[in-house]
């Protein structure tokens, strides 16, 4: 962490002042989160000082892969939902429906449904109730039903400020103490172990299979789960990302249904992290919640305990709304006493921002065929769906041309997580500077090219393999251009 | 805490899940928070009746006076704040600036203040900082410059989802552990207990002085003080509310450097929850930053190692945009180093909302004489200031004319919170249904009246001492009428 950081007065080390490093919270030091790290800070000051002019940089732009932020990046949002948004944010709008139409082509399903939304939540300057609007709930219930094919129901619903947010709520309630442990896939989504270490829980890893596309090895979780019971941790829990993050992956029924088997054997409640659900390229997303479903159905009794939280998020797919901060997660199996305690500990917090609600709404329940907003959406959708298909195989091809580089093909989420095999000369040079060597060679690549990348210590990977992980989000080609050119240039200097 | 919750399946209290209440996060079941409490969750089931056309309740609409809600309860909101969101919302809308002024009235420091918050922002949509956006933070030091006639550093400035999401992040860098202590008022907003009860942090109350308007007994403080200190408690910090909550009362800067003085002596952090700044009716608002600013001026040296960290919200004041989520802390005389957990801390939730951060903006930069849309901002902020005044002193008179009640003058924020005595035959009958008689008293009130408060025991109060906290933002007389009513029919019962 390097913050640049200065106060008026106080600047003496020796000051006795009542808090420092030394005795703040411990599980605030403990906890890491690499993507918005180092690297990330020195990104940001490389861009003001290219805004404010500097010309000693060897780049023209710094591209922000280290985070899926699809609208810093040029991404447009859907004109349906930002046409409603502006609606409910200023209803005196609504006053003049005529002119909303010719004047700024607000069609008619725009103007209903923010009178529809506003109808229930009166102002998006009221706070909601605690678990989200009713409204809105009732609608995410009917999108996962849809999707699904069995019934939602939205008392079992909590939207959140973005799936984040929920994380955090749903591991406050899981872990007990600090012998309370989690499995969590690695690599991971850097959340999951910076939550823990705040909570002083036990982060309890299980590695994905990088041969196999990185699927869900579950002789590879029953180990790590033997052995973390074996040392006295109480193991309450595993969390799964599907699709991947970093790893891009997207699991197989196959797959899904070895985690729910153990989940129902082992009494481990699953959290399924499905914020990327629609960034799939190959075949379908199958929701953990459907599985289980399929699976209580098909062998009755047997899958009547488990305990499930599923998470949904307007971050990602091709909605990119993050900074919006929307998102929800359902319960499935949850004792009613467990969930009446996660409203109480929610609604400490008032309510989810009542805008990214509305915005969360008009995700799950976007216009529909026939419908006059419908041709539009559609098109926008899929023109983002398909651009984001093709960069992330752009990628992928420069990848496959780098000496030392090894990637799988990517199958959904926003990123690439690919191998590095780096020359002995490089890790030295990284061990002199005190430097993971994957940190060395993307802290060089944000030197040299301005793309900011995350070294895949931050996410956790095997010990001896290195990695990093970048999104595709980023128009055009040059910036990978400039990876390759500086990856051919550093290759050649330490080998 | 009462929640209907139904689960499709797993409804068995037997069944063998692996959470349950006794083995979840205790320090969850500890935290409580009547302000959406049991109360309210029964208010609102009364609405829905009613809206679904229920003619058996005594009432015909439900008053939630629990919450500071000002838009749930008709408040409207500035137009210029609107209309600058609904730009932000959907840049299109700036296509045509000819037709937003003249179809919708839409001036043009408007059009150029969204022109300049995108500027910054790229789209609301996108992760800003996670800080907030700089251009945001900057237009926040210069209104504090402004109010203080001191220098702010954007750089010490955190922007939060609300000031809720502000102290929980402050608590949880000071509290190191289960001897953590930290000073809290009472009665207090119980955000503050709760966030302690979930840190499982020790909470040390100070009575504020009732027959002196609530003021603030630093004497008090230091007993509460010495008395935890002894007990091994490692007292911390000290929140102060000001205008206070639930209390209404307003500090005199004599009261506030009693406070510094004592921070400095026992090296304390002081927490200033400062979100009702504007909601003073009478004098004027001094800032725990201005006056340690004061202090360090006049008595070089004395005060440089003092810790501030203050917070303001645009839930409250004249903007009651509760629902947006959006707020801040300025850090004043903190270590650097703990400036940078606290960085890293809520870098792991990314950023708060974006268009919250925007609305901050333009609460802290509203339009300036001369400008445009200057005229009918004034005339909608005094329109509400004087309401809000109106409507406090209305509810003084009605609760002064009250048997058995006695209320302190209305000076700020947003609520009243008299004193009760009731009845030994009501207090017996609530001790027959195992209720504190402040919450029978409560529960009546909403039974007979639709009149939703919150018992004092949910802020806390001194022993012997009953209480109830209601704001006064409803409009109308009516609901104030229901209360007397109610109250004479309540003591002619038990009397």
């Amino acid at each position: 962490m390097t913050v640049t950081y200065t106060t008026r007065r106080s600047l003496s080390a020796k000051a006795p002042r009542c808090l420092h490093i030394g005795n703040i919270n411990p599980q605030v030091k403990e906890a890491k989160y690499a993507v918005r790290g180092e690297l990330a800070v020195k990104a940001e000051e490389y861009r003001v000082r290219l805004a404010q002019g500097d010309k000693s940089l060897p780049f023209d732009s710094v591209i922000f892969a280290n985070i899926g932020n699809p609208q810093q990046l040029d991404q447009k949002p859907i004109t349906f939902f930002r046409q409603v948004l502006s609606l409910l944010e200023n209803p005196e709008l609504l006053q003049k429906p005529d002119a909303l139409r010719t004047t700024f082509g607000y069609q008619q399903d725009v103007v209903d449904r923010a009178k529809t939304l506003l109808a229930d939540v009166q102002s998006v300057g009221a706070y909601s109730h605690s678990q989200g609007a009713p409204i809105i709930r009732q609608s995410v219930a009917n999108f996962i039903e849809e999707r699904d094919g069995y019934a939602a129901n939205p008392q079992d619903l909590f939207l959140c400020a973005g799936a984040s947010s929920g994380v955090n709520t749903l591991l406050n309630v899981i872990c007990d103490g600090p012998d309370a442990g989690v499995l969590v896939p690695i690599p991971q989504y850097p959340l999951y172990t910076a939550t823990l270490a705040l909570l002083n829980a036990q982060c309890v890893p299980y590695h994905l299979e990088e041969q196999r596309a990185w699927g869900t090895d579950v002789n590879a979780i029953r180990t790590s789960l033997s052995q973390a019971r074996s040392a006295g941790t109480d193991v309450r829990a595993i969390v799964v990302i599907n699709p991947g993050n970093p790893t891009g992956a997207s699991l197989s029924p196959a797959d899904i249904k070895s985690v729910i088997d153990l989940a129902a054997e082992e009494k481990l409640v699953v959290l399924a992290d499905e914020v990327y659900q629609t960034n799939v390229f190959e075949g379908e997303f199958t929701s953990f919640k459907k599985r289980l479903r399929q699976l209580q159905d098909e062998f009755p009794g047997k899958y009547d305990d488990v305990e499930l939280a599923s998470l949904h998020s307007v971050s990602k797919g091709m909605v990119g709304e993050c900074g919006q901060r929307g998102g929800y997660f359902e319960l499935v199996g949850f004792d009613p006493e467990v969930a009446a305690q996660i409203y109480k500990l929610v609604s400490i917090g008032l309510c989810p921002p009542v805008i990214g609600q509305c915005l969360l709404e008009l995700m799950v329940n976007p216009p529909k065929e026939g419908e006059p907003s419908y041709e539009l959406y559609q098109k926008e959708y899929n023109g983002i769906r398909q651009g984001l298909h093709k960069r992330a195989l752009a990628l992928y091809d420069a990848f496959r041309q780098m000496e030392g580089v090894e990637c799988q093909e990517p199958q959904g989420a926003m990123y690439l997580f690919p191998t590095i095999t780096l020359p002995p000369k490089a890790v030295e040079a990284a061990k002199a500077e005190n430097r993971a060597a994957d940190e060395f060679y993307c802290l060089r690549l944000l030197d040299a090219t301005g793309v900011c990348v995350v070294p895949g210590s931050g996410f956790g990977q095997k010990e001896n393999t290195l990695h990093f992980r970048t999104t595709f989000l980023a128009p055009g080609t040059d910036w990978v251009e400039r990876i390759v050119k500086f990856h051919s240039e550093f290759m050649a200097k330490y080998n």
